[in-house]
């Protein structure tokens, strides 16, 4: 099933501030200047690199807030997987409207598909393991729904939205409230019902974990030895997340370790974006 | 000179929409339970590896938000080359608010460091030449003033801060326009006493470009050997900007040839986070 | 006459506000996982109880925001009086659509249409006699337009919309102003041109409110009998509002004794939410 | 534990909505003609009648961001239940801003203290059996944070807080799927890792939701005996929450039927406003 | 007694808004190059013409926004009539807050002052007669509640805030509803209990108004003898107010013609900014 | 060229706040009363004066905002001189949405048609010379960016937007920085690239302004003899702009001068409503 889009009301605002912080106090000077108020074209979104795409909702919005009557083809939806070259979407209409909006809409696609692309280049090398690939917190300042959708169009999986929505004891809380038991035990009494994840350094604390009943224990920076050890020990007893500088390169090693989930903070807080461009000209792919 | 900060008016808003994402409808569920309301704490944020500190008061925004109480101490400001260990900054107060403001922070340190230390990077590789090392508009939506801010402390400079404060004709409106020159002319006419920017893919581009008088010719896409031959030809006849996939292995050659400025999209729209962390026990550095 | 509809641009924001509200960072859970992307339905919003129909243009906002392709007819539009069963409008369209948006709209229409149900009963309550059913400025935070029309709807008066646009004179003001002949005065002299209503508790002081000009007497937490004497003393020569828990028993007693308005701060502050549903299946009414 | 404050982050955007809602484009012309400007002030926060409180830190952010200079000294904090008499908070300070953001402050504070009270007399009557008491998402637009807090101050639990953190299938859900199976199967595959609930009529339903795997069962609009009946074939292989027009008057009944929760929309739809007041003379409590 | 200020929530806001839009993405370039961060300096708000001061507030938000260190010492609060070289008030701190806020406060104060000093001369201009002089909703949009203060300050009084606190006809809505007596008719069964102000002509539709029992009547675009003549024939039936066109030249005749308002769309729509500057160089008064 | 419109994504929010303001918490009362439901109308911008036209998609966006059923034909676009009579536009449809919208739209265009015709009379003045007339950023709080671009559309040009986009300094900046040439070498080292601008009461500064390689010298409140005398001495070494209290009347004996541009705050601080009106009635031209 293809990732359900956004709903509009939640994609506007954001894409329309990024318009406002572009347009400044005067417009768009060259275009208003170079390109005739009656000039039409019709250009493509292209990739430039392998990947996948994501965010064509956001740039649209950017073509549409600029002109209606802008008119936008998708050709590759979200989370279609690209090759160089391949064409994503045909945009037409208005030529002024479409180079003021191009920077914005591709701010938008070139970052939320290289989201995806990195997640989804995370899920493949993880294939066939138990282990699914999940994002973090550590997103861009603004976009935290924005990131979360591209995260799922690659494959992955959203932990956490916030900090209102699940218990998660990291390092500085165990060290605050006087050890990891009596920190499950106050999440328990505090949150019921909410299912309470702790972070852990080493073995001993994840028996102690274990035995305070947490229901996901993420283990923070372990090598795959120390994580299959851990996966043993546990026997099933709790929800194992692998995390801590994990790369693309180092990902397999990990999945194999047997654990339920791998979170890559990166995926959201050091994007590289996928190089996607607006063509004028006639385009061969 | 240090740079200058960015006004509180202008950091506010958007740290105060990042807690909000953040906080959600229900606030920190985690340190609600498990931090007593009365704990306070002393923590530091310490650099992880060797960077440019940017974003202080974004960070310091987050904390005061969150609880007015809480005391930051900035030991090495914005601007700061930070070794693997270095202690930023001491923030003192209630532990509750400081945990829940904590990922907040970081995501603005971060990123911003992320974008200093890269900037700087470039900028060392480049000392002695006459180049200087430029963003652009390729930025994450809503963070333009930020990360324009961030690449000043990495010592880089900015181009255009949006479509309204420089005339820069790209490829797309020369396409449409019917030819640099006539572009060139339409920019002059349209918005006059504004220095106008053309971007050229070869040298007979360019050659039209001088002609036209183009204040500023971006050079896009070209090798060291290509830029050295516009770099004679030009004789000082417009400022040259070089562009196109330029990366910290690329850049010194790049600035040989003699270019004025070396814009790199890279800077803001494919940053790697800087690893900074708050520690709640005590540092040594 | 029909009740005029609030403007779209005074209805949009709220319904806006509300609806990220519901969708937070992920959107729809349970409708994107459940419903095919392109299923299609027709609902009906029906009454469960007996009341007055009020909001309708604030759930229909809803559902258009969510997706524009949503139809909606309605059939009893605002002020209608309704039985359990009664059709109010038919919603076709998307049905993730529908059922996303549907929460919110029930929201302000149960609600509204709750205000404008307890102010008709309250209006039918005092049909014949010369007294007119208000409402107050205890209203739910940032819903006192929309309450203010709902009240409107049920047959009722906007008593002052805000701190503003009339001056009312309560018993703190007396008590810092050192009297209600010295406030009426100084209420006199600082807005000149706006009618005064004063707040008193019994008839020695409305005796002094008449005496400095009042033009309208709010008589608080006054039985019956005191509320005859009140309107016999002041012989036509105020306005006169009784209020202070008034309720639907003992309204008809109180609007007899030939009082001019009756304000229930109630029907805003402590609103029973009228049943209306939306029904996917057929419905016979 | 008393209940953990929101941050002021949260409260204060919407105080400062509801006090622009209330002084309009001109403020508020009965204080500023009828009190000093340099008259001070003390007042209190006054219960008249039995409940709990809930919303202080809602009234105080009103109080000073009216004027900073005025000083709340709260005697009995959120959570507190209260007799009538008992003095809440004092207010003290400059005469002026204490009347303007009265109304304010209280429409706040009363409301929310409702909801509260209103959760702690259903928590009440079914202590000691094993059910919890939780609200829905009938909330007030723009009000669903404070109130789902206020529901807590009151002892009961938060249901969802949106669409977005928790599937819950709903009958018209199940209408469009195509039956209760179909509907958790989708849920399953759309939203991995998330518990689904799962809204049934009958017992058939329920059996199928079982079969289904359901984490939570919705048992809606059930007499007791049908309750009972539900709890005995469920058997523990699901958590049981009961729903549908429960009264205080009928609650216990339903708690004692063995189900694990019951959710109650009227705690946050139909709310009964407490009556606190401001009363500006000493007070004998 | 002096017009009480507006409330802090009401001026942020504005001044916030006007704020971002000077200081644009990057801050204040001249005062940041320019400027050493611990300069520090004494600067005078100082009168270059004769007038009346208003907007004290909304400069002093300026500076307390740009930075909470800059102390505002008042010395001619608002309302006081200036002779040229009067000190308004002292500010002193930090220099490059003071530089960057300077052109924000003084548009502010400028334009409020020039509102309350055209004001001040058309009602010292009338000084004696009955008759008032007031605004319209002819004002800057966004800044309507600010330019009403600034009337009030310079002895106006404030007609309508808005479309939503009275009624008032007017000859497009006369020509609409097909005649004066219906329009009056249809407003009073619409809005009940508000006054009805209706915009007449000439002599034939005053008597029609008047016959309808229009509680005030605004004579448009009349000479002094044709108001003196409908001063005559209202005969106290009615309140008469003169508008249209009506400057400090015309201001006294129209004002002995009896009339008891005068309303002046200039004041707010046609301003010239009162001459206040920032000194920065001892000041000699 | 015609000048370029503003896109509607910096329109609309301004539009749409002043709409706002205007309808307050209960809409349009008089016409809501008065006019029936379903009247519709056809209605004209006309010019009661000699000017020059701006801002019509301001007012076309009230229009369209308040009723998107209002169809508005624009006969006089922006830029436009108008005689007095002349129609600008026709507004047809709802007769309520163009009433309630009226003032809205007719506050923006006869603003913007102010500011845009009193550019083109300093415009024609200097007809002939070298001299540009600029605007300043003496602008309506809220409204910089609408009012730069009336200016435009007068004929004139725009001097900086912001603090942000040039830099200049003026004599405050002098003299806390300790004379012209240690404030343009700050300049210079502070924004590398940016051209400097700065302001001089008299010739020794002007030598020194030179001296220091200044782009721009603004020669403040100089008679044309001593604006004689500067262009003469700077012979063409720096750009000249001439400000201080310019008139219509003065402008040209400026001009002649030889001065690059004249700057004049009052075209936006000080600015004479254009007349426009909108009448019902069939309109001959």
């Amino acid at each position: 099933m293809p990732i359900p889009p956004l709903p509009a009301v939640m994609v506007e605002p954001v894409v329309r501030a990024a318009l406002l912080e572009d347009l400044g106090r005067a417009g768009d000077l060259t275009t208003d200047a170079v390109v005739p108020a009656d000039a039409r074209t019709e250009t493509f979104l292209a990739a430039r690199q392998q990947g996948v795409v994501a965010g064509l909702d956001f740039a649209a919005t950017a073509f549409r807030l600029i002109d209606p009557a802008i008119e936008i083809q998708v050709e590759r939806p979200d989370g279609t997987r690209l090759q160089p070259g391949d064409r994503i979407a045909t945009i037409r209409g208005p030529a002024r409207g479409i180079l003021t909006a191009e920077r914005t809409a591709l701010n938008f696609l070139c970052h939320l598909s290289g989201v995806a692309s990195a997640t989804r280049g995370i899920a493949d090398a993880i294939a066939g393991t138990r282990a699914q690939v999940c994002c973090t917190r550590k997103t861009m300042p603004g976009l935290r729904a924005a990131q979360k959708y591209a995260v799922r169009v690659g494959g992955g999986a959203n932990h956490r939205f916030g900090l209102d929505d699940a218990v998660l004891i990291k390092d500085n809380h165990v060290a605050i409230a006087g050890g990891i038991v009596r920190a499950i035990e106050a999440a328990r009494a505090g949150s019921p019902g909410i299912p309470v994840e702790v972070e852990v350094d080493d073995l001993a604390q994840l028996d102690e974990a274990i035995g305070a009943g947490a229901d996901t224990i993420l283990l923070d920076n372990m090598d795959p030895g120390r994580l299959r050890e851990a996966v043993a020990r546990t026997a099933g007893r709790a929800r194992l997340e692998a995390s801590g500088g994990i790369t693309l390169d180092t990902v397999r090693a990990v999945a194999e370790t047997g654990v339920d989930a791998i979170s890559i903070g990166a995926l959201t807080h050091s994007v590289t974006a996928l190089d996607v461009s607006l063509e004028v000209h006639p385009w061969q792919s």
